[in-house]
């Protein structure tokens, strides 16, 4: 998948990082399951490890989404696109705000293969 | 313009209050904006004593966007809509969002006059 984009994959940084587009991101029950399955894992996961409630190119939005906002990390290996959150940066920038969306958020069911 | 609407003014009971409603309600800049103005204001506040940046439709979208989220307590007195923050609801519900979004959101100008 990774190998049919164009450009660069863009990541704010840390300082950059938006409460308000990561709250518009949190907010999506989908992406806050992406986010609930990934948080933990040390290491990058492909987007093609979860099984996601939604079709490819809705996934590739929230991808984007989560990415753009700060939350996910991204980087392509091969043709494999990895992801990884950043929690150091989101719970340095907003303490408690991403534990606060993992407890009580509405999260769409999203298994790592 | 309250005497212009049909229907109750519903709202979310507390155990009620979804935080990825919440997230999406605050991550909006005008309604980040309207919620800045009128927390600490220990009193119902006129839709008309806020001076907004967008016009009278979207403003009622915005309003309605707060009360159905549970952050806004709207009432109609005689012909005007009071509007407050449902601070303690909310603190109650998820401690610290509110002050973290209030603290590093975008919020538009919004002043009560």
């Amino acid at each position: 998948m990774a190998s049919r984009r164009s450009g660069p994959l863009t990541h704010p940084d840390q300082q950059d990082i938006d409460l308000s587009r990561v709250m518009a991101a949190l907010s999506d029950p989908v992406r806050l399951g992406i986010v609930s399955a990934l948080d933990g894992i040390d290491r990058g996961v492909p987007c093609c490890s979860l099984e996601l409630p939604v079709g490819k190119s809705t996934a590739s939005h929230h991808f984007r989404v989560l990415r753009e906002a700060g939350v996910l990390l991204q980087s392509d290996e091969g043709t494999r696109r990895m992801n990884q959150v950043r929690r150091a940066d989101l719970d340095a920038r907003f303490p408690g705000l991403l534990d606060l969306a993992l407890a009580h958020g509405r999260e769409a069911p999203v298994q790592v293969r």
